[in-house]
């Protein structure tokens, strides 16, 4: 077995200097770990019936259900008739709110209205919350389309994302994916989300002061940097798909740039398309090798308008995460995980395992 | 209701540097939140039968089928045939391992053993991971002790503790309870854990530096600030419980010393029968507004060998947390919560249920 000879260790990573302990003892062999909780969700595969499911307002026919469209793909003139492929709309029941007055632009982050405490800021609930339906179809999830289906998919958020980019009280977009209930995912079909903030959220901060601190020491960025063919799991003329070195969740995956890149939403077609080809594989991967297990995608990208001398440690990817173990007290408490597979292994699995049948 | 009038808001907090968005509208009324997995572990209240469950080492009577004993209270000279209360042992499945070779001393920290890239840091997983069974009692929960019983419990943490600070490669110890299996607890059997890592963890660096520049703006500590009548649920001579103002969690709860003091482990007899007996309230306070939640609690102390200039703004307090809902990318990707109940609402709530009967 690959984990036979591995001991328990701590890492660090280079990114978000966070602290895994790996810890192999703790679980059965990498490749025994299977999702308890397959999502199901929906029926796999292509092979089921074309009708819409009654109550779900995110299939075809039934868009009037939903809270505004923003555009659609293909686009049209007259929305309400033409078929689409992939929606953006609000969110129903948003986090933030699109309509309330927003936070004033020249804050550059958040306006500090009341102060209690000092360090205690309260802002507005002032942003955007919208959805991303992934196809019209009940019965397909993202990676059960080809290839162009996908990349139109990432092209979506990318779109959306620079339509937000004009306001100017938005400071980040969150651009992510739940799949399944227990990820999160409150709608069965296929979609994604993102959220518009007024201010740029603490995990971003951590992770540029992170990546800051290599490039200083170092004169490069960290996911440059990074060369091991043994957390590889596969290349692509643009991306590399790879296990990260201080994995928090067992499989976890990160989708990087192979060119340092800062945003995400400056993506063109070509590279949409190889990025769509490689992510739809990663997720075929790990719905084989983990049982479909229910998982999160996020893109991790820049905060608009970041100086010009942070661009050159801000390099965006794309994390995935399958969700196959709770996270307890001691990663609430200390911020620490505990990871039972070591990247190495996980990534092995993930890069020897076959898909094409 | 109390949230009639709340709109939606974002909160940073002055401990953690987080933020929250506080959401209301994509709730019912706070009131009407419930846990759909409540823990039903083990029976409720006292009245069950005294005999072990057949299958638990944590029962009295089946002390050889766990991993080794530390101490036990009351003590015993001859542990194997005395009756106990608490037993603190070694955790069977250890995610850091005392067997192992620690990290020399002077490192202050982390030893960096490898670097492949900059940043990254690899230490051997020594450390600590120990068991506190509360109860010899399979059906007993620890809000189910008196008074006296929790503060034996918190009593044991804190010699733990102490015993854990005599080894100089122990940078932390985190002690944590799991409660329920969706929050993590492996054993239905009530129990508490803690870890003696050999490096700070990156939140309590986070929650220091977030309090170091509170107090360098206020010359005071962000803890002691605190004194809004709005989130108190409820006070005792030696501490307060309060919902936090930007809690991540609906209804999260934190207990805090009155008086400035930096470590847990430093607790006396009269402080622990305090806290011992405003835990159980809280908790019991939680399992009846929440229908029996699964939950965590944390207790946030400073790193061993904290230096002097930093003790006036390091405050240990006990974090609990119940789990309603299910983390999402939005989450994990940015670190910034969504909490439905804002703390103003959950504390009234909290403050005016009564569990006398």
């Amino acid at each position: 077995m690959a984990d036979g000879s591995r001991t328990t260790e701590a890492r660090r990573d280079a990114v978000f200097g966070r602290w895994v302990v790996f810890s192999p003892a703790r679980s059965r062999r990498p490749t025994d770990l299977k999702s308890h909780n397959p999502t199901t969700n929906p029926n796999p595969g292509l092979g089921g019936a074309d009708a819409p499911k009654p109550s779900c307002p995110f299939c075809a026919g039934r868009e009037s259900e939903c809270a505004p469209e923003i555009f659609r793909v293909p686009p049209a003139a007259a929305p309400e008739a033409s078929p689409w492929r992939i929606r953006v709309i609000e969110n129903l029941y948003p986090a933030l709110r699109r309509d309330m007055e927003p936070p004033a632009p020249q804050d550059g982050g958040a306006k500090e209205e009341e102060e209690s405490v000092p360090g205690e800021l309260v802002v507005r609930g002032f942003g955007f919350h919208d959805v991303v339906i992934e196809t019209p179809r009940h019965d397909v999830r993202l990676w059960d389309l080809d290839a162009e289906g996908v990349r139109d998919v990432l092209l979506a958020y990318a779109a959306r994302v620079r339509q937000l980019e004009e306001h100017p009280a938005v400071k980040y977009v969150q651009v992510f994916k739940n799949h399944g209930a227990s990820a999160g995912a409150s709608m069965a079909h296929s979609h994604s989300q993102m959220l518009g903030t007024p201010f740029v959220p603490p995990s971003i901060t951590t992770r540029l002061n992170c990546m800051k601190e290599v490039f200083e020491k170092l004169g490069n960025c960290s996911l440059c940097e990074i060369k091991s063919k043994e957390t590889l799991i596969s290349d692509t003329p643009n991306f590399s798909a790879i296990v990260p070195f201080a994995a928090s969740y067992p499989f976890e995956i990160w989708i990087i740039p192979r060119q340092h890149i800062s945003y995400f939403h400056e993506i063109d077609q070509d590279k949409a398309l190889d990025l769509g080809s490689l992510l739809k594989t990663m997720l075929q991967k790990l719905c084989k090798q983990l049982n479909d297990p229910p998982f999160n995608f996020m893109i991790h990208s820049a905060p608009f308008g970041l100086s010009s001398s942070c661009l050159p440690y801000a390099h965006w990817f794309l994390q995935i995460v399958p969700q196959l173990s709770v996270v307890g007290g001691f990663e609430i408490g200390s911020g620490c995980y505990i990871n039972p597979v070591f990247p190495e292994d996980a990534a092995k699995i993930l890069r020897e395992l076959d898909c094409s049948t």
